[in-house]
């Protein structure tokens, strides 16, 4: 079972490793990371840099297809030529197709979410309606047929788990929880839109404007 | 504010890259990923591979260091001088000296959580007392004055929260949260060793062996 985390400029990591880390243990798991060519790619803290394995072109038909959110390139991303008609093709054969946080944005460029409920980050909800997606700000993961698109982020170790259960059955996904010891406790509890104070979403917006390089 | 996350051959990505996400937005952050020396560092995954940005000795005053565990290395990275010299070195003048999972190991070698309470991965918690810490196995975050541990894997992002927290108070941590959407969901409820059956402990066991590349 190949399956393709997608690597650009400007990835949030988390995006991807939660996942990553979850999906990693299936039984015949193959772990691809891949981007336009192998080699280095420096994640949206500018800081982070992590190697791509493989190129597209080298991975024509992964089992399942995952792509990550940026807080710095969310929209850049859209225009890659390269990477969406990618994600057209290998989604004709995939068995998952899923994204987490504003990824969901790039399967909405690439066609795959017309007229289909889907979720992204709470800040891009309307991002996706702009593509034909039908925004669901509430769900964490949203399934439909084999495509998953998660929320914000942390979202995507819930998808990995998720499909872990799909995949592998629920023992096994029970098992895998144990191992990443994920029995969330935050600290605090302002998770998700509904939940925070305006005070709280528009401090999370001047903090992401920030890290995304925007000021006012 | 320098935050120091310790990069060794390795370790669980997911340790490392949920504090940093959590922390990279802090005001006035540094972030580094050191090692012994700059350059690729590879995941026990051993298809992933993160750079390090620098060295431990271009690195000697942190005002936060974290150490990650490793699912193929936690015992091995102990036999490793530079690291635990260094550790024991720049301990003395941090802010915060932290770990995640399996990273707990590094400290107490280092002699810096004697006599101490802690955490760490639930597989590991009697390697603290073999190194004079006191386990806390029910705990998620454990503090002991400016020394904090987080138990396994996933309980770095609760770590980075609360450390947020403390740094740059609850209106900032609250914003941070929301920014990764961290209103977790997981689909199962298996996350500590006091939820799950037996069988899902032994079929973690037996996952985690495999991953670890042990077979009987």
């Amino acid at each position: 079972m190949q399956i393709a985390f997608v690597l650009y400029p400007g990835i949030t990591a988390l995006d991807l490793i939660g996942p990553y880390e979850v999906l990693r243990s299936l039984p015949g798991a193959e772990v691809r990371f891949v981007s336009n060519e192998r080699g280095p790619v420096t994640a949206d803290s500018e800081v982070l840099t992590l190697m791509s394995t493989h190129s597209y072109a080298e991975t024509p038909r992964p089992d399942i297809l995952l792509v990550p959110g940026s807080a710095t390139n969310s929209m850049g991303i859209l225009e890659d030529k390269e990477l969406i008609d990618w994600v057209v093709e290998a989604h004709r054969t995939t068995t998952w197709t899923t994204s987490v946080c504003s990824g969901a944005l790039v399967l909405a460029k690439a066609g795959i979410l017309n007229g289909l409920p889907a979720t992204t980050h709470w800040m891009v909800q309307e991002g996706l309606r702009h593509f034909g997606a039908e925004p669901r700000p509430d769900e964490r993961i949203v399934r439909s047929g084999r495509i998953v698109t998660a929320a914000g982020v942390s979202a995507g170790i819930d998808l990995g788990l998720w499909l872990v259960g799909e995949i592998a059955g629920r023992e096994r996904a029970e098992a895998t929880q144990l191992i990443i010891e994920y029995d969330p406790r935050p600290p605090y509890d302002t998770g998700h839109v509904s939940k925070a104070s305006d005070a709280t979403i528009e401090g999370a917006r001047a903090v992401f404007l920030d890290m995304a390089g925007i000021h006012d």
